[in-house]
C-alpha cells in the first residue's frame, strides 16, 4: 500500500518504545493535524511498565508486518540484525519504512535500495546520519554530482564530546571518556563511537546519497579517537589546532571519490572548529553553492524523534529518496590513489615509520613521544596493522589533500632521525 | 497542467536572463539527467547580444505564459511590479513556478499563497531567503509550531559584509559601505539592503513557514545598519561584542510571536558571531533538535542558481509548500507587547530618550555621544520617529527578550543625566 497524497492517514506499526519511540508516540497523540497515528507497537520485553494502553503493544513483529492496515512501518530498535528483518520484510509488503539505525542501512544499503526500486516504497532514515541536521535530503537536492566538490563533517557526538573536553577543560582523554559515558553520550558499545565505527556507518550512507557510491563500511579507511595521546593535544594547541574526528569525501581531479574517517588538526577558520561537545556539524562544497555548513545535535532521543518527525512528514507528500547519482551511466568510484599530508605520533625512538612517507617535512622525537610531518601516500594506510596500532597516533592536517605526487626523496633530517 | 511524477519533463518558461538565468540555462543544458529544459526565454532588452540560440529568446511575456507545453515558469526578474502580474498569470494557467523575488513574495504573500491553493499548483521560492540555505524547506519540516521556539539569522548579506569590515578591518561605515558597493554585494538600490528592507521581507517568508504568519512586511519593525556609528563599534569591541543585523521571531511564553530586524550585540558564543562577509546563517530552536545552524552563502547568482535548481528538483516529484501552520485552528499571532534590553547611542546631551525606557540599567555621555542601556517597551519602537533619526542608533543585547514586565522607576542615575 503506497500513500498517494497528503491526505492519507499514515498508520504506523511501530517497532521499539525506547525514548525515543515513546517521544514520538507522545508527540503523534498530541498532534491530531499531523494526520499519523500509531496502530501497534512491537516490544521485546512485555513485562515492562509501559506509559500507554497496554493493547497498543505486541511482542510478535508478524502483528504489524502482517497488517494491511498498516502502511508505514518506524523501526527504533537497537539490534541490526532484528532491525534488517523488519526493515526488508516490511519493504517487500509494500510499505513505506523509516528507520534510524545506521549500522543496518551502511551494512545493507546495495540490497534495501534495490528493496525499495523494486517494491517502490519509500525507505528513509533521515535521523541515520547526524540526526536532526537534514543532510541527507540536503545532499539528495544536489541532482549532479559533479557540482558537488566534498562533503566533511563531525557526525558522532561522543568522541567530538570527548575532543572538546579534552581541549577545553584539560581533560585527559581517559577522564573524558568517563564524562561522556557517565553523560550518556556513548553508544550501548562505547567502541562503536571511539573506534570510527558509527562515523563509518554514516559516512557510508552519506556517500550513497552525495555521489551515488555504494560501499561495504569496513572498506573505508577509518579510525577513531582511540589511539589519540596528551602530546598529541599539546601539539595541535601550540599550532592553534584543535583535534576533530572528521568524516570526509572529496571529488579529486580526475573525477574519483577520496573517501576516510580520521581525526583531523582543525584551524579556528573552519566551521567544523566551532563544533563543541555533542553536537555534529557538516560542511558541504558544490560548485553553486559554495560552502554550505550544517549544524545541529548529532544524536540523542529529541533530535532523533526530531528527524523521524520530519521523515513521516515527507511521507505525507510521498517523498522518496531518488538516489539520482547511482543511476549516472558512469557512477562515481571510490579511489585510495591520492597523497594527504598527515602527522604521526608514536613511542620512542626507532621506531619512526620513515619508510611509509613519501616525504617528510617535519619531525621530532624525545624519549617519551616522536612526531612525524610528511606526505603519504593514502594506498599505505590499507594496511591497517602498523598506524592503528595502540602506540600510534594519525592525524591528517587541515587541507590535507596534496595535489602533485611527490617524486620520494630523503633529507638529511631522514638520515638524522634514522641515525 | 501539473506535475505528476518524478518521469514528467520539466518544460521551462524562463524570465530573465541575467547572470542567475543564463547560469541555469547553462547548467541545465549540460545535465540532460536533469529531464529539464528551457523552452522559451523572455527578456527585456532583444538587442544585447546572448549566449544561445536567437529562437530561444522572446520579448512577449505571453509567449510563454500562454503556452500550453511549458508547465514551469521559472521568474528571474529584478521588477517585482513585471513579476507580480507573471507569477499570478503562470499560477493562474496552472504552471508551476519557481521565483526568486523576496521583495515581490513578502509583498504579496498572502494573494500567492490563496492563488496556489485556488489552482492546486505548486510555487517553490527557496532561493528567495538566504539563497543557497534551504531554510524554508526545513522550516516546512517543522510540522507543528508549538515545537519551534524561534529563528534568528543573518539574511542580508551585503550589510554583514559591511559590519564584517567594520570589525575585522577597522574599516569606517562608511568605507565599508563603498567597498560593498565596488564587490557588488549591494542590490541595485542599496538603501534595500542598508536600511534592512530586504531582511524584513525574508523575514516574512520565514514568519509564513515557521509559524504560519503573513504580516505585511512594512508592519514588522525593522532597521538597517544605516545610523550606526563608529562610537557603537567602539563599545561593542569593548564588551566583546560584535554587531550583527539580525532578523528574528521568538515565540513568548503567552504563544504569540514577537518579530523584528534589528541590530544586535552578538557573543562569541552565539553561532552567528562567526558570520563573516557575504554569508548567511540561520539558526532555529526547536523544542526537539534543540539548535540548528544553516549557514552558506545568501546572495550572488552562483547561489541563487543552486536553489532555484534544487526547487526544480523538488518540482519533479510534485513538491509544494503545505503552509500546514497556516491552517491551524488558532494560528499563532504576531505582538509588540513584550520588553527588549537594548542600547541606544545618540548625540550630545540633553538628548537622552529616557522617557521611553522602562529601566535604565547603564549610561554614558560625552560631548560627542552619549548611550542608553535599559529595557524598553517594544511597542514603543512602533512609532520610529525618534529611533529612526539619522543621529540615533539602536542596538539589541543578547538574550534581549525581559520575561518580566519591570515597574517603572526612577534611579539617581537618570536624575544625573536628566539635570
Amino acid at each position: 500500500m503506497s500513500i498517494q497524497n497528503q491526505q492519507t492517514k499514515l498508520n504506523i506499526g511501530l517497532f521499539g518504545f525506547g525514548v525515543v519511540g515513546e517521544g514520538l508516540y507522545k508527540v503523534l497523540e498530541q498532534t491530531p493535524t499531523l494526520n499519523a497515528q500509531i496502530k501497534k507497537v512491537c516490544i521485546k520485553h512485555p513485562e515492562k511498565r509501559r506509559s500507554a494502553p497496554e493493547e497498543l503493544f505486541t511482542i510478535d513483529p508478524e502483528v504489524l508486518l502482517q497488517d494491511n492496515d498498516i502502511n508505514v512501518i518506524v523501526e527504533l530498535i537497537d539490534d541490526a540484525d532484528a532491525a534488517y528483518y523488519i526493515v526488508s520484510t516490511a519493504l517487500k509488503n509494500k510499505k513505506a519504512v523509516v528507520s534510524a539505525n545506521k549500522k543496518l542501512i551502511a551494512e545493507h544499503l546495495a540490497e534495501l535500495i534495490a528493496l525499495q526500486q523494486h517494491f517502490k516504497v519509500p525507505f528513509l532514515y533521515e535521523s541515520a546520519a547526524c540526526a536532526s541536521i537534514p543532510v541527507i535530503r540536503n545532499l539528495e537536492e544536489y541532482y549532479d554530482n559533479d557540482l558537488l566538490h566534498g562533503i566533511s563533517g563531525i557526525v558522532n557526538g561522543s568522541t567530538n564530546y570527548i575532543l572538546t573536553k579534552v581541549f577545553e577543560e584539560k581533560l585527559s582523554f581517559e577522564e573524558a571518556l568517563l564524562q561522556a559515558q557517565y553523560e550518556g553520550f556513548a553508544e550501548s558499545d562505547p567502541a562503536l563511537d571511539v573506534e570510527g565505527t558509527d562515523a563509518v556507518n554514516k559516512l557510508t550512507i552519506l556517500l550513497a546519497h552525495a555521489y551515488g557510491i555504494v560501499s561495504p563500511p569496513q572498506e573505508i579507511v577509518h579510525t577513531g579517537i582511540q589511539n589519540l595521546q596528551a602530546a598529541d593535544a599539546v601539539f595541535a594547541r601550540e599550532k592553534g589546532y584543535e583535534i576533530k574526528l572528521v568524516a570526509q569525501a572529496r571529488k579529486l581531479d580526475n573525477g574519483k571519490i577520496a573517501a576516510f574517517v580520521l581525526p583531523q588538526f582543525v584551524q579556528k577558520d573552519s566551521q567544523l572548529y566551532s563544533v563543541r561537545n555533542e553536537y555534529n556539524g557538516v560542511i558541504i562544497e558544490s560548485r553553486l553553492a559554495d560552502k554550505q555548513f550544517f549544524y545541529g545535535k548529532g544524536a540523542g532521543s529529541f533530535p532523533t524523534a526530531s528527524a523521524v518527525l520530519s521523515d513521516l512528514s515527507a511521507l505525507r507528500y510521498d517523498y522518496k529518496y531518488e538516489y539520482k547519482k547511482l543511476r549516472y551511466q558512469e557512477p562515481a568510484q571510490l579511489t585510495n590513489d591520492f597523497f594527504l599530508r598527515v602527522y604521526i605520533s608514536f613511542d620512542g625512538l626507532f621506531h619512526v615509520p620513515h619508510e611509509k612517507f613519501e616525504k617528510i617535512e617535519e619531525w621530532s622525537s624525545s624519549d617519551r613521544r616522536c612526531h612525524v610531518t610528511g606526505i603519504i601516500r593514502f594506498s599505505r594506510l590499507l594496511d591497517a596493522s602498523w598506524w592503528k596500532r595502540k602506540s600510534v597516533s594519525l592525524i591528517v592536517y587541515p587541507d590535507a589533500f596534496v595535489d602533485k605526487v611527490p617524486v620520494k626523496e630523503r633529507t638529511e633530517k631522514d638520515v638524522l632521525i634514522l641515525v
